[in-house]
């Protein structure tokens, strides 16, 4: 099969620049963006642990994982069943059925449909905004990546606690203005916040993201990290941020 | 009378570099450090609005608010008595006693003290150390300032959501690791988290300080501003440091 047998009308293939593999993407819906690459750099995941990733859509960081060799199995759910689908062909168009697979369904059922416990490692890169900030339209695909329509923070978290292990890692990204919700969502459900990286545009400029390590049944005991700087100066990244998105 | 009248034997008087003011330290008690210096510049107070100090120490960071010309009056309470003597003579040394007085007292009971809502802001810079970490002897006076064994963080901000008017402000300096407990106590406490800081020593390490406000009954929505480095180089200090020592 050739590249148009999985690419369906208006898709279009993007480099993830890793192993070679490529994630089918549509212009006309969300796309993948630098925060799903942070992410997978941020996450941490050994060659025994399986991961499962909330809210996939397109299937970014199942795929970056596997490019970066982290996890052993690694499972996304995502409830928009057109994003799911073009996920599910982009791990058939890089041969990674017996890596990752993706399982349309709602963050908020997750609980009930794998057994508890059963994840050493969950990613996640949820709506950043409440669902009644700005406006929106509820049947846009957009709003649904962005909003918090169709699955909240504390849906997230409390999916996460549930099929964790103990000393399980939970990896967020997140925006700032949303610090104490992920604080206190976190701990309100035994997923201790453990490491955090805030995330600059400029080495002066207010932190535009945030990533979270939490451990359920952890300590309390919070490492802040050196901030990370995306840009030395306008579009050229850092050192640092270039290692992130390569290595 | 002279500078002998007021100090007692070991003490010295150390230069504030703000409006000529001078504080008493003795060099075996516990002194007052860069924290109280970035928390009275962080800390807003307006010339209508009267500012508590919970667990003020020797006074400094009333007087550095004096010198600051922030808050009407400004009210410092602290639990060892020795400190609080030595805040009061540092008060009549500078001839503030109309602006800032010191009462001795422990928080615990603060609510007592004052009428409830009292103050529109409340700052403080409490121990920053569970009292089970690391060694100590309960005895000692640096023990009480470095660790929770007088007043927790808990006992900080349940005062303050008690004598904070409604929309007052309550800014707090203490450690990133501790940041999980910080956020949780204040929600917990209806004094949500608006504007968080992080002091870095230089730009590329993990902050060692963080600098925070909080709004009796704010609305969830966190600013977390640009990072604040200490030193340019070794022993050097940046541009913004130095204006925030000195401004």
């Amino acid at each position: 099969m050739n590249r148009d047998d999985f690419l369906h009308e208006g898709e279009r293939l993007d480099d993830l620049q890793l192993q070679g593999y490529q994630i089918i993407q549509h212009p006309g819906r969300f796309c993948f963006g630098i925060d799903a690459v942070l992410l997978s750099t941020f996450a941490e995941a050994g060659p025994d642990e399986d991961v499962l990733d909330l809210g996939t859509g397109t299937g970014a960081i199942p795929l970056l994982l596997a490019g970066k060799q982290k996890g052993r199995r690694i499972t996304g759910i995502e409830i928009q069943e057109e994003s799911a689908d073009m996920a599910r062909r982009s791990v058939a168009y890089n041969g990674l059925e017996d890596k990752i697979r993706i399982i349309s369904g709602d963050i908020k059922e997750a609980a009930q449909m794998f057994r508890p416990a059963s994840f050493h490692v969950v990613t996640s890169n949820p709506p950043y905004m409440p669902a009644d900030r700005g406006l929106k339209c509820a049947s846009d695909t957009f709003t649904a990546a962005r909003h918090e329509t169709l699955c909240t923070l504390e849906d997230v978290v409390c999916a996460a606690e549930k099929l964790l292990v103990t000393g399980g890692r939970f990896y967020l990204v997140h925006r700032p203005f949303r610090l104490a919700d992920i604080i206190c969502t976190m701990r309100g459900h035994g997923i201790e916040p453990k490491r955090m990286r805030f995330v600059h545009p400029y080495a002066d400029r207010k932190p535009n993201m945030v990533l979270a390590e939490g451990v359920r049944g952890g300590r309390p005991e919070l490492l802040v990290e050196p901030p990370l700087i995306v840009y030395r100066e306008k579009n050229v990244y850092t050192d640092e941020l270039r290692k992130w998105y390569y290595e």
